[in-house]
């Protein structure tokens, strides 16, 4: 009973190292997925369905990714395009670079873009802070002057009224060739490792991936330069991306993110963690290692 | 020609996403992994091979481990012991947390440890800065007062002359159940994920991944708790984790990690990317965003 309370409450992402797990609690702080699972459903906010694509990868892995049209909107919309016309069904995972991204997309290079899709998006790196209203973190940062989220997502900040998406470990961004180039958004990766923050305010950040990361996680690096396969039989192929809205009721899902003071309580609980495996709280986070707590709809 | 020369700069751990990589340089500045590759052999500093460890996992996967006897010198010495003594091997990988930890050891828990081994060991969380002269870098830390490098680690430290090793990716610690217990060192994971640095402090690191990272991080995510494998079946067998001492001339390697003016110019240019692909340098960098570069001895 108390192992089955402790592994309960030590839950993805709360989890300490060992197997041995025994714990005699008295009056103990709650530990972040405690928190998360204590939370009424007022502090949950649903996910607008629009905001949602599916990716089917080969051999059964259901990705679904979060859009961000707050910060990257004409990116956004090329994707949606892009979704809506299947152009990426029968493309494929091409690169995996540890500790840093993987990347999908047409590995030919030479797959004709939709005629809506705009070829070249303006940069999208940076947005005012006006209309998402930012919660800080109180914790310094070595990237950004501030950071915190707004509207569900990590930010950085510059205390001069701009914001941006931070590159977070899940957080989905556009391929591009040298700048000006912005990339269309039909050439996608997910980071995979530490935090890659000093590509922030370089890149267009369009979304994170926030169900069946493990599938892109998980696969194996490529040995070529930058972590491409060598060999093309290495791809990974993907049997499509939808947006969400289109696929059958049946395999359908909606989400929801935490917000409120349940929200507060999870960032201060991953910055001075007092659950029993702890002897030394940290006071303080990395805005990247607060993952913003995302569920299934119940 | 130029695409090589770029493909050739933006190796490991400086790569920008793109695809489409043609450049156009005037008077670069050099990216992290040029300042690398031209760095002096005087440099480059040599890894004894008593602080080397190589994994053998089952179906073909060369792990190297680089021990920190500077920083947990029981632990260290129990897991040398425990390698010499050939204990892991037929042990498994047992659990693969996405974003976390892969970890390994006996999954029965029920293996004796060898009569020579420290069975509780001293907390080795901190020790004195005397001795080991710390680089500090300077940009700001969510979770210690200062970061640098000691001894070719990434350290916090609290300004009062304690260091501790911080949990960046690819460092190696050392399961353990509550408070008091440390660990014996026969149960160990490696990091996977964003640096969960609320760790640091309250278990024991005692080394780090140098080679072969890639046969821990991409193995399949584990869906029991905590990322442990479900079926025993999924386990993944350890054939053996030796000494390199001990290793056949043949399998032998020999490592080195890069320091002085070099390892300084890579850490600047880790916080400030003024090569070709980048818009906006970040001014900072987080001490787990700097991967101490490491190669085998030419």
């Amino acid at each position: 009973m108390t192992r089955t309370i402790l592994l309960s409450l030590l839950a993805a992402g709360a989890a300490p190292i060992g197997i041995y797990a025994v714990a005699q609690r008295q009056a103990p702080a709650l530990a972040p997925a405690e928190i998360t699972q204590a939370a009424p459903a007022s502090d949950w906010r649903d996910i607008p369905e629009s905001d949602l694509l599916l990716m089917d990868v080969a051999g059964g892995g259901r990705v679904v990714i979060q859009l961000a049209p707050d910060f990257a909107p004409v990116h956004v919309d090329n994707i949606r395009k892009l979704a809506a016309q299947r152009w990426w069904d029968g493309t494929s995972i091409n690169r995996v670079q540890d500790n840093y991204v993987v990347q999908w997309g047409d590995p030919t290079e030479r797959k004709a873009l939709p005629a809506d899709v705009t070829a070249k998006p303006p940069e999208e790196y940076l947005r005012a802070e006006t209309g998402l209203e930012p919660e800080w973190i109180p914790w310094p940062d070595p990237y950004a002057r501030r950071t915190g989220f707004a509207g569900g997502w990590p930010v950085g900040g510059d205390g001069r009224g701009k914001i941006w998406l931070a590159h977070c470990y899940a957080m989905v961004g556009v391929g591009r060739n040298m700048a000006p180039d912005t990339g269309s958004g039909a050439e996608l990766y997910a980071v995979i490792g530490q935090a890659p923050r000093h590509l922030d305010r370089n890149i267009a950040l369009v979304g994170r991936v926030i169900e069946g990361m493990e599938y892109l996680s998980s696969r194996p690096r490529g040995t070529a330069q930058l972590g491409f396969y060598d060999d093309p039989r290495q791809r990974i192929p993907i049997d499509s991306i939808r947006p969400m809205a289109e696929v059958d009721p049946g395999a359908r899902s909606t989400h929801q993110y935490l917000t409120g003071k349940s929200f507060a309580a999870f960032r201060e609980a991953r910055a001075n963690r007092r659950d029993p495996f702890f002897n030394v709280p940290a006071g303080g986070a990395d805005v990247c290692n607060i993952p913003v707590p995302i569920r299934r709809k119940p």
